[in-house]
């Protein structure tokens, strides 16, 4: 059983992974934060409040964080998930029963609260899983340091090629690469789940089938991905969209579904060419020493046998 | 019938390309020039001479190029290719007939003005294979802009993903990444045959079998791509070395062997962390427009027909 | 009757900037907050605690800030503030009752929480004065934006040209120039106090005598300029040290005492050369929107006549 | 007696440099080069052709040099020189009777064809005298690296503090940067003049009184020092414009009337804020070798002195 603390910026594959953590039987979820991404910050809150309580777990905490990286524009991704960040076939938001938690501080401050009495009352380390910027959890390094033995971090991000936003920069790391360097410097457990292993977990057909609409649950899962198909299709040329953002949860319950290499990674912050680089050393070359283990390859049928079981359990909760 | 100035640092890999440009019935070579890299650029023009007199070739001109990149230290890559540039398994150079040609002008004039003659003759547009750096070429269009119209240029060299001497930057590029960019940027038509590629076409042992050791001349081959395995076996951990360099060659002589994309690629040269990477637009993110034809798969199988028939006419004549 | 916080990193000037600012008949001193930079902020909470005590003013809040830059390893500036960050000349702290806030939360929230209930109390905006790095003043923007109308920002520190610990950056800046992006790209009212202003008010012998060693706190007062004065000799080659950040304190008091610039100031957070540069737009040559006023010249003989009026008052109060 | 090449692209102060070196007592001028710059090399070599014949120099080896920068594209300076590069008051150019040399090398070939053959016949160093960007000057040591022991070099250039057409960069060097790294990497003798010099080196009215306009050659003058003025009060808001260019010319002529300080000095080429900054390490505080002589203070009577002296022998050739 691991514990969990799911940070993230819903979007499309955000809802799946939300869904993967509070149904995966392995999977215990302290709480659930929002950060700006894929769209503002009170967008991605009420999406993940409106999955949370599509699914019948509005119990979970859940908590607003940053609305802006630390120093850049805001930039959302509003091509790949809607106007709403989580839009549906016919331009409209997909759950729309959530709404705002009411929070008097600041979301890394809480954060910070919830992880510490936590691993204060249990001594269990929590697993962050980070599917969006990493703009809460950096800032919650910067401001409390000692939080770090409470920690392990996995994160859906980089690329160790060729980038999704950027020629060679992934999105999330490309939205606040002064965020992700300064969590690749802290010295924390880090796993990253790049793009290389995102891009081979495609929504197929045959999952869409496996989905199937037959209860209104499943109708709005189906939808979901098939609206994230179509915008995969307009911007990337995929024929079937890669579902991200589940990975880097599962990595957490199935660590020995994937294969890993263990590497330096830095982080671009300057150049305009490549910024928000994962800039992987895979041969070594540099000498410096591993500071990630990134994600190369996974099973995946295992993967979706076990996503399409959280589905299953959501359904009979929603 | 293609004409060629083939520019090289040999070099292992770059003694295979001057062996395929020299005897593939498609192939007219109207010059070779050398460039500081894999070593010294007294020993990589050396090696040349000394490769072209061992197959009979030495009627071809030969021009000692720049001996340095033109804003960076020199950085040669002895880990690979030896001391000589060309060792064999003894630790000795493996060709060794070749002697400096005499010459009172930097090879870069020498270089434009054979190739200015040429195109003014012949009205025909030399295809320039570039297997080293692009130092030469770059000062060459530098005070010789009015050659534009002479050339098109196919090189070894970047990446899109993955580097070799740097975590995201190829050894070529990334030994001289000013000349890159003035070459990338110049609007001179451009191929460019990265790692991605070259990374596939392995010497195998079924490859070393063809090869075999009847004659002096297989027996130096089989020496020269033993030593090349074993040191990308120390360095890069690979069981079978790749023959970057004759694909460039090749590419000239059998584009149709090839699929490309045509991509903007971007030069970084002022990263720390990045310098000499060839920033592919894979996805066409950044609006710009393509600048290169960027070779992703090639016919691995007949590649290694017309180049193992190219040694079997260089063994002939040696 | 101004407001001022005072962030700061004591360090001699710094002291002299608390003097300043406590005794000073304008000016109301709301807090005092310090960062890492002249020395640890261990070492800067508890040289700022004993100052206040040596001068009776123990009341004033005290809190204790950031303990590193946001992005950058810890420098201090030990060749010139000596171990303690505040040396005498025997190479030990000079004043010594001072001892650590007792405090559970970060810095930053206090400093937010005592400026936001001041300004919600009064509706008056409070003139913060920056005299160390600016990584507190960025971290509490970043949380806490909607502090900014509460707030004017006052600091020491950049260089319109020649910079002291870097060729052309200024320590303050240098030492969290990722910060200072923050502050100077936050839209925050400005007045940067550059090291041209800085340089020009000297710790002159006559300075030194009208201090004088009449009683303890005079002799510590010397003896503090004096061991200051040596190191500065020894770094810079001055023959009299500048007294930097009292400026900063004295603008918000006296700003008709200055001539200022208004004009485009941007951070450089990449270049290896120039990091922590404070490029000062002087001739409106890039066209952007000015963003801070930067000071050129001061009234030199007033600025001494007002120091030392404050540093009789804090003798009474000694 | 020195001999010197100048390398130059007139521009106003250009024009008056080409006056000291031809009509100075002290001064042989072995020839003269010119680059794009002030405006394209088309112009600027005609410019200078044209001042050669006004002041009966035209037997001077002229040769036109680079038509842009190694690595940046072409900005000119019309806002300062007007279309012509020397425009009079009427928008004309002033002086026309020049022509394009014939020349069938690069004029980087040529430039160093010239000063090898006086090096090799005479044994004495050639005093470059640098005007304009460095690019012809930095391809020579690129091709002709042996041209080294031949050659001191003395800019107008660079700056140490407030640039002028960008914040922080000079126009010369700020035209062609990586120019600039080349030659202040070659470890080839180096003298700076930068801007806080030629600065205080002002056409004053005095200064024009003593021109005067009692001949043609006298009018051209005072007219072409008056457009100067009006441009530089428009765009620098200078009350009397600053005679860059023939200072670095009287540097080599007049060592003994400058002040100057040997320091290290590094070129920005990456910085999107300070591309072409001469980063001085005025303090010694990066343990750099000191590889310039940069100028810091003038003897600006003695310099009009000498200057107005050649003007007045220039005006008797004319």
């Amino acid at each position: 059983m691991k514990t969990i603390w799911l940070d993230c910026d819903p979007g499309h594959d955000d809802a799946m992974a939300i869904i993967l953590a509070c149904f995966h039987p392995e999977c215990h979820v302290l709480g659930i934060s929002t950060v700006a991404g894929n769209q503002s910050v009170e967008k991605t809150t009420l999406n993940a409040a409106a999955v949370l309580a599509a699914i019948g777990c509005s119990d979970i905490q859940l908590i607003k964080g940053q609305s802006r990286a630390i120093m850049q524009p805001l930039v959302f991704c509003e091509e790949i998930h809607g106007q709403s960040g989580l839009d549906g076939p016919d331009g409209k938001m997909l759950f729309t029963k959530g709404k705002l938690p009411a929070q008097t501080q600041p979301g890394v401050v809480l954060i910070f609260e919830a992880i510490n009495r936590f691993y204060k009352e249990t001594g269990q380390i929590v697993d962050l899983v980070c599917t969006g910027s990493l703009t809460n959890i950096a800032l919650m390094l910067t401001l409390f340091p000692e939080i770090a033995p409470a920690i392990r971090i996995t994160l859906m991000g980089g690329a160790m090629g060729i980038g999704n936003t950027g020629p060679v920069a992934e999105f999330n790391i490309e939205n606040d690469p002064e965020a992700a360097r300064i969590v690749f410097e802290s010295g924390i457990p880090l796993v990253m789940v790049p793009l290389e292993v995102t891009h081979t977990v495609l929504v197929t057909p045959d999952i869409l089938d496996r989905i199937g609409m037959q209860t209104p649950f499943r109708k709005k899962i189906t939808e979901m991905l098939t609206f994230f198909q179509s915008t995969y299709k307009t911007v990337f040329f995929f024929d079937h969209p890669p579902l991200h953002d589940p990975l880097a949860v599962w990595y957490v319950l199935k660590p020995e579904a994937f294969e890993t290499r263990h590497l330096h990674v830095a982080i671009e912050t300057a150049s305009p060419l490549s910024k928000g680089q994962t800039v992987c050393d895979t041969f070594g070359r540099t000498g410096k020493i591993p500071n990630c283990h990134v994600a190369v390859k996974t099973d995946i049928p295992l993967f979706w046998d076990e996503m399409l079981e959280a589905v299953e359990k959501a359904d009979f909760h929603s």
